[in-house]
């Protein structure tokens, strides 16, 4: 395995017109694992249950990944304690502890370590400029501290704040990417994709793109606007993408935050491997190069990806040892009627079925319409309390 | 922890009353994870990458299961060498390594490690009675010189080759569970649960079920029927069950190897927590005590059942720490309106969409009704070639 | 046109090996034209808007039906007169109009008269024998006296009400076909198919089947296992069909009453003319010789059958002058796209749409298993008090 | 009943506030009666069945319709000779008794007459705008002997001919309504629903909106668009709407007829008597007061308009006395259950399942994009070739 020295950085691969494999997601894979816990979707486990960590990393890589994200999603101290949230671990062990693994398993492959910065909860309380820039500032020191080959902003509602998180990261001279949580429709202040782009190229950002909240089609349409903002201002930048591993038609501009189904009855919108081999052929036709996924993807997800781009890479994963391109793995099924579907247009025609004739195929998702500035987003350090909670359970009853 | 020998057996617990959680399906959970060829399903990660199996079993651990099946699914050698499989592991070292791995995490809590066999190519090939029973006995010379707790005949279509299989077992004088992978209609001889299940116990089975091919609440139903059966011929057992993690209400009696979906476009199948909490439920009140999940069970899955079941078992499974019950973690969420579903009646009512509403919601299943004896079952070690594929796919088509 | 005198009867036809085209459902499309109220169904319309029953009459007639029904549904008086229901005609009056519209649409082109009765409210209240054949008594006095060409008592949920009826039937010497609205699981006591069928066949019936309450190929499902009850009991039979025209595969034993969309928003479970094609062949395949139609079935929709079983007919209905087979009326259509779905396979192979993404595909019917017998079923002359009606909602919300 | 010349006329009505209720579809509505044939779609039913027609109209007279179209749609002579359609009526005679049968109707209540204009063959075969001016003329002719209140031109894909019917018809000094069928994209070349608006006042129509082609909402929808696009353009006008009764929520921009399941499988997608409540409700909050309906709408779908708006026009229609008003009829039934459904939220809150579990939600419409001037709408009066059919079958399957 070649030393770290030796590999190519992640612009150089970009402008070198190389395919960039992005990983999957880590808190909805670990909490489906037992080592995430919904709501407060931190990040403890890096320091609490390493060899879970790990684990994943080794999947992804094997799947085709080219780059091992720290997982240090939410790992800045105002979300680590948010609204209750108990950790034996600071903010600064799980940042140190979530590097190291993703440097120990990007060792053994072809993959560059990203450190990973994500919206505030200081932000959405209304805090200042300084304030939020102070926390970014605090996870960069460990990013800095253990080397990290690359930054990433992402998960931002809103182009203010990712615009501040990438300047604070562009002043560490690593390359700086930067995704927003958007759609079409553009960030929750109602800032376009093209204007949000052009904010972000301008902020410094080296790669910009969006990540979670929609599904793989809307995620490429938006990079797409994005793209086409950019051009327009007559800038230049690199593109990604890693969107939900759900199907989203249904949603507003808040994402899949809103469906009903969020976080915990998401299951019938899962993406199949064909799916993602769509995806990865739409997301390269789009001129997009550094191609990836956020929550819900598995890494058999990823793997899809890479094997969709396999002509392009002019390499398989290491996981495709394990699976027949197009399911050619059936030819070697006991039942006739199961290796009669070891071709690609049986897979490519299939409409799956949901199993659930009492369930509908969209859903009307919540439309609260609050974000940052008003009351109900103010954030606490304690717990929240059943007088809190009992007027939100009676507004969503109606 | 109590040392292995301290651990209460599996009939112990049975006969105590006690609630015993099963894990979850291996080959499709470490598919997804990039370690098992769909197509084959052969085990041979349990040599090649112990450190995925050994993950995989921890986190099962985590989630409330009793018993950890060593990972030794079609791990006889007729199936490890059929239509052209080619491994680098012998079947007796992967029966053994999956024993190891299994002993080694059953170690770290309260678990038993159950060895298991399956349903041969051999006898759908038509072979005899005694060359199928050796087949067994080989498997089964690895789990004792491993001395396993108990042992499992599971996923065998038909009665007949069951019966053989808990012939070979009883004879070690260890525990023996026999699971079918039948639904109501039966075996693929068209013999009845009922029927199906005097065979069993009357071979000595000490447990009995079924396994695998249908959704929860058909196979709880098929428990059932057999329990009916036993009792009405005078005799006594006990009970498990470990169905799919998959909605398969469009199922004939093959159950889920007919769906069109099948094996690489289940996902909008896959059941919620909230389904499995129901499941679990349902299972107890049926007077089943040994309860578990089978391919498409992830550790959220087995976690749930054993969610469910806490006040009858007295105690909450390790990963719990990382999930409120009925959604309570939520209330440390961000979104106020997400923090309105911390509640169970939320959940309990809510019908999840599947996000396509281009896919319907039941398939039509292929019907092809061969079965032990018929010419296309016929087993070989040679791949599988184009021209035996090519009159598959055009029988397929019409 | 042919005088009455000469037209072959019913029973002629049928043993002649005739198929006999019955009529549809004309409460449910009378509803919809502005002239029946759902809720009490009664028919008053023959007497109060006579041109729209006649045009109704004609439509069918058109449509290739060889039988025209008095518009007597539910006009026994104490029906008429149930639940508040004020009618400005006597159920003498409107029995008298209904048969002379019959008539007169009959004698425009080969169809024959048939009077029918229906199950009483005075069954369901349990009034004894003799009270409730009176009530057919009074309604077949009318018959006789317009001289219907045969009898029908249809719509019956219990076989012993039914049973009275072909009995007070038989004795006029006149041809009598008997309908039960019962599915495969038998009546609403729990007779199955097979035991009513030989019951009616012995109380005299000449020709049984059923109607209305499932969907055709429930319905034709249901007449199979009739017929087979009477040919292992050694009798014989004609055998009739006239099921709803809409789809019903989620419905227990009484049929579409208990469909949460009864009766006011199944639209989208009505059957297209295609599944009407498959539906008569259907029935033909089982021996079912009348084959008709019952609620939702629209002239188009009788065309349909009449246009399947137009080669064994050797002749197509009047209003296929206005539709061309399998959907050849199409090439003239001004769009090309629309003129390339003229032929049969694009109709065959259609799975419509609902267009209706947040509605599922299957509901929960009530089960309040009531039936004949149960206090909740006395039926009364007053209208219904909001004292009678406030329980009954309770209940339905829980 | 006030005889002609005492009615209010259309425009008095609207200044005045009045809501107008049109009538509803009658080539859809006829077809499946057995007088219309899908594909040339023509009226000749109005000389050749008149008793047929007449009682539609009656059916919406007394469902509340305030207007009687006269029964001429596509009866322009270019149109009735189209593609080999063979007809015994010209076009005058046709005409002539379409305009007799409306008025007798009209003179059995509160409704006034107007005569009919729609789009050409002529148009989409690239005819000059004298020619396709002369079409109009012609009917025109026969409107004006038979003095019709007042003129719509309706069903326009295009509106530059729009306007050119506009024109013709303004000349008259009758009242002149205007319809295109065009959704939120706008017309077929491209304009948007505010330009065509606007263009539609400056040629003289005194009414405008939409009809046909798309779902209610989806209809209030555009004439909102047109709307805007006249205040903001400083003009004013009134604003009608008579959209199709099915769902269309997967339509592109030339509507229903590119849906696959047009025109012979929309069974699904038909409005319940509840979805017209809510649209009646829509269109009237949006400002528009000619509210009707067109392809789809039974009698019960207008009586549905009439009963929401009841409380603004002051009455209920004559069909009322046959439907409790939200289901109070229901009171009046045997099973106590079905009386548990005699209430508003029960019905507003239902969401009707389709019945069809094997069918999706929504359907990939047709997409070919060809439209006036392209080869492939030139029109013929010869019927279609088989050698003229094969391509399109080709092309349709690829």
């Amino acid at each position: 395995m070649a030393p770290i020295g030796e590999k190519k950085g992640v612009l150089e691969r970009l402008s070198g017109g190389e395919v960039v494999i992005g990983d999957g997601g880590f808190v909805f894979a670990l909490e489906k694992r037992g080592y995430v816990k919904a709501g407060p979707w931190t990040p403890e486990a890096a320091a609490e249950h390493p060899e879970a960590v790990r684990q994943l990393h080794r999947e992804f890589l094997r799947a085709g990944s080219n780059v091992m994200q720290t997982f240090t999603f939410y790992a800045s101290d105002d979300k680590l304690e948010n609204r209750g949230n108990k950790l034996s671990f600071t903010g600064q062990q799980i940042n140190e502890a979530a590097c190291d693994l993703a440097r120990e398993v990007a060792n053994e492959g072809d993959a560059l370590v990203a450190g990973g910065v994500s919206q505030t909860p200081s932000y959405l309380s209304c805090k200042s400029e300084d304030e939020v820039k102070a926390i970014f500032k605090k996870q960069l020191d460990v990013f800095i501290k253990k080397d990290v080959d690359f930054l990433i902003a992402e998960y931002f509602e809103h182009v203010e704040e990712a615009v501040w998180a990438v300047q604070v990261l562009k002043a560490t001279g690593k390359p700086v990417a930067a995704n927003l949580c958007i759609g079409p429709e553009g960030d929750m202040h109602g800032v376009s994709p093209a204007e949000c782009a052009v904010q972000l190229v301008r902020a410094g950002a080296d790669i910009i793109g969006v990540n979670c909240h929609f599904d793989p089609m809307t995620c490429v349409k938006t990079v797409k606007m994005m793209k086409e903002g950019v051009e327009k201002a007559g800038l230049k930048s690199h593109y990604m993408v890693q969107p939900l591993a759900y199907h989203t038609p249904d949603c507003n501009c808040q994402g899949f935050i809103d469906l009903p189904e969020f976080p915990f009855a998401l299951e019938p919108r899962i993406l199949t491997r064909w799916d993602m081999q769509l995806y990865a052929r739409e997301a390269y036709k789009a001129g997009i190069r550094y191609i990836g996924g956020c929550c819900g993807f598995e890494p058999y997800h990823i793997r899809a990806l890479a094997e969709e781009l396999a002509p392009e890479r002019g390499l398989l994963p290491a996981a495709s040892e394990k699976h027949g391109l197009w399911a050619t793995g059936l030819e070697m099924h006991t039942k006739p009627w199961v290796r009669a579907r070891a071709r690609r247009d049986y897979w490519e025609n299939l409409k799956p079925a949901s199993g659930r004739p009492k369930c509908a195929s969209l859903s009307t998702p919540d439309s609260w319409g609050v974000t940052q500035g008003h009351t109900e987003l103010i954030q606490q350090k304690e717990a929240t309390t059943q007088d809190q909670l009992r007027p939100l359970f009676e507004k969503a009853k109606h």
